[in-house]
């Protein structure tokens, strides 16, 4: 008989009724007495268990033995309607494999309730956790979201490249990717480090964004997206950053600020409705488990237009309003979590896309507005998140990206050809990055955004 | 008034006509007289031009001047049936717009028929160009088809990571990592590199594979698959290996080798079908500009039972066979791209799955069979491509795999992670691997693998 999953016989219930079936999984817990068993089994299709009912006289008294939570078994049976509460079907046991055991002196998830610290530490076996095993299947919904939405539109998925010679975006401390002998690397006659003999002849990296590369793109496809990891070589231990991470960066040809921002928001709505349409009983488990306010805030996003408003118009709320500030608010500064929470969590209580940065706080890629003060950036801001989305429209105007590049100090010879398609065929257009990790954050009302990727990457820590 | 794309506009034409359209994209060509111009639109929505009608009187001449190969313009205009032949409608200007110049004197996609050598010099100029914007699309296609496929089964997409301490994997040379200073690595007393100063605490290099990872996965959610960047720093310079490339390695327990191999199959048949219903006019033009075999080869593979055959009984038939081969054949040899070419192409004329190789030859991970010297292995191999996927059963018992691991000399402590899936309710499971860019080679008909990939990393080369 062919096995079916757990998540199947739970949705079409009814039709199972009286019917025989084959379930494998693994056994959260068993109770019972000398008469009768209860297991519960998952099979990672579906939060919930099913009850499988044994009739101890029926099976060999060492291979029940062995039927222990971890154990990974195979049941035969008839379904029943459950007599018992918490469940509206159960399977009655007629044969039972066990297929592998799972020792309770030594296996490392016994007891509920482990910590989330303690958790860490053994992310390999955090997936068969309620808590892991919710939370990646949120992350796959979220995944297959992103590209159902851009495909759905016509973008085209561009594979940006991950090791770059290329260092210009300036997004952060970039780790290095060589196959010199580290002990002895290869050295010019000066003594300096001689990349030519290095793989790619030249020093490279792990790239910290797709943009430049996927701007190349929308300027031949019109619009196209990214969606691959990304990197930081930064010394951060906090709950908001990973060295190793995935990002989302679309990139559209004739878009304007004002349609980028109709993009964003679209887009987080997208994946925020579509998440509570298809993974309603993992989001209940963690909103009862982590967050009581998760589903109402999720809800929320879905149906509350974001406030659009200009950065001088922030700083004019900020330094307007009594709170007390740990840094202070004056024209110019890059705004901190605590002004943007401000914002969206206490001034206006929704979603808030700020627009037109101070230049000099922005990339030098950002489309210059005509007061030569500011640039066409947007960031999104999201209740208990901060920014989500970071985005801009992107100068288009080949002299004036010139003079930024000079002003910033990038070389031209060092992106000839991100200013060649401004050169050939320029076109206005925009393009933003959604961290695929805030965003999980937001979704499933974690706290730590080590307990939203399946083996975290940071300072000190590489395993598994 | 809102601007259409040129695909919109050629799949819904006939709602169309009359009708007062705009559009943007870039000049393909321009021809005609002193009376009227023609110029040929694309958007990179598909491979099709849109005719524009240009009434030369109408226009200012320096602006026509500017509307050259490769030049970005705005244009509104009516949309008519067209009398020329070549395409059912057109679109007469009523204004235009140049938006971005493409000087003729420097612009390097003037004329057709570039070699792809040189176009790989302007990687970022080159989605430009018929070819790759179709091999592109394409691309996109086949992504979404993987995530699709998956998604439908109920698989789990998880992200393996990039950064690696682990190498046990084995699959090939690899990229280091770090944050040390390349020129004075930090150094023990010993004289070593003391990776304990490195940003990970240790030494870490670019994944060659997610499937120990995704194993890990598979244990717990039962149906898992990972879709990331992959890494080899090896210094070939073939026409069928990159240094970054991307690879799909679904995990799946309870499923053993035929399984395997039936999902396997099942996989590139929906890949290939969906290319054939989504992207048929991309494929009629490599058809026609690369190799008009290959829609006939795409259809053949959907249509034909794939053969299934033992490694040995392979080894038979090659030594049966007339066919003189470079390589000797004896049973226990690694199958060369010639032997398994010779198979598909030849002898049986369809693709084969051929299974139980010599243990001798296969990754420490693979499930033993009992006659002792064979693994239940298998690889999938395509016409023109020879092997595109690679899979196993995996071994999931332990003193099999710890003594495996000895063999092979891989230390336990190294993938103490791995073995404990095998400790804790171990199951039996199988998966495989799919290179994408071998998948994009056979979907595409294109020869190297260079120009199937947006920005190519091969030894001496990490541009743009």
């Amino acid at each position: 008989m062919k096995r079916i999953k757990i998540k199947e016989l739970l949705s079409n219930s009814s039709q199972y009724i009286d019917q025989q079936v084959v379930l494998k999984g693994w056994v959260r817990t068993k109770r019972g007495n000398k008469h009768v068993a209860f297991v519960a089994l998952n099979d990672g299709s579906t939060i919930h268990t099913i009850q499988i009912v044994l009739d101890v006289a029926k099976f060999n008294e060492e291979q029940l033995k062995d039927v222990t939570t971890g154990a990974c078994i195979s049941i035969s049976g008839k379904v029943v309607t459950s007599q018992g509460a918490g469940q509206s079907i159960e399977v009655q046991g007629d044969t039972l494999e066990v297929i592998g055991v799972a020792d309770p002196e030594t296996y490392p998830l016994q007891k509920k309730g482990h910590s989330l610290e303690f958790l860490r530490e053994i992310a390999h076996l955090r997936p068969r956790t309620n808590t892991f095993s919710c939370v990646l299947r949120l992350r796959h919904a979220m995944a297959f979201a992103v590209h159902s939405f851009f495909n759905e539109k016509g973008f085209v998925y561009v594979h940006t490249p991950i090791i770059t010679g290329s260092d210009a975006e300036g997004a952060g401390a970039m780790f290095q990717v060589t196959t010199l002998d580290l002990k002895n690397p290869s050295k010019t006659k000066e003594g300096e480090v001689d990349f030519t003999k290095d793989f790619f002849g030249k020093a490279t990296n792990l790239t910290v964004s797709g943009q430049l590369e996927g701007e190349l793109a929308a300027m031949a496809l019109g619009e196209v997206y990214t969606f691959g990891p990304t990197f930081r070589a930064e010394n951060s231990n906090t709950t908001r950053h990973l060295a190793e991470f995935w990002m989302i960066e679309p990139e559209m040809a004739f878009y304007e600020i004002q349609d980028n921002m109709d993009l964003a928001e679209e887009f987080l709505k997208y994946l925020v409705k579509y998440a509570l349409d298809n993974c309603i009983d993992d989001l209940n488990f963690l909103n009862e488990m982590y967050d009581k306010e998760l589903i109402e805030r999720l809800k929320s996003v879905v149906e509350t237009p974001f406030v659009r408003l200009n950065y001088t118009e922030a700083v004019d709320i900020l330094i307007a309003t009594k709170q007390k500030f740990e840094y202070k608010v004056e024209w110019g500064i890059d705004l901190q979590s605590e002004h943007e929470r401000y914002l969206v969590e206490k001034h206006f209580k929704k979603p808030v896309i700020l627009t037109n940065y101070p230049k000099a706080i922005k990339a030098f890629y950002m489309k210059a507005n005509e007061d030569g003060k500011t640039v066409r950036a947007m960031d999104v801001l999201f209740p208990g998140i901060g920014e989500i989305i970071g985005g801009s429209q992107r100068e288009d105007n080949l002299e004036k990206l010139q003079e930024r590049c000079k002003e910033v100090g990038i070389h031209e010879n060092d992106i000839w050809w991100y200013l060649e398609t401004r050169k050939f065929g320029s076109a206005p257009h925009s393009g933003f990055g959604l961290g695929f990790e805030r965003l999980m954050l937001f979704v499933t009302g974690m706290g730590n955004i080590r307990d939203v990727i399946p083996f975290p990457r940071t300072p000190q820590s590489a395993e598994f």
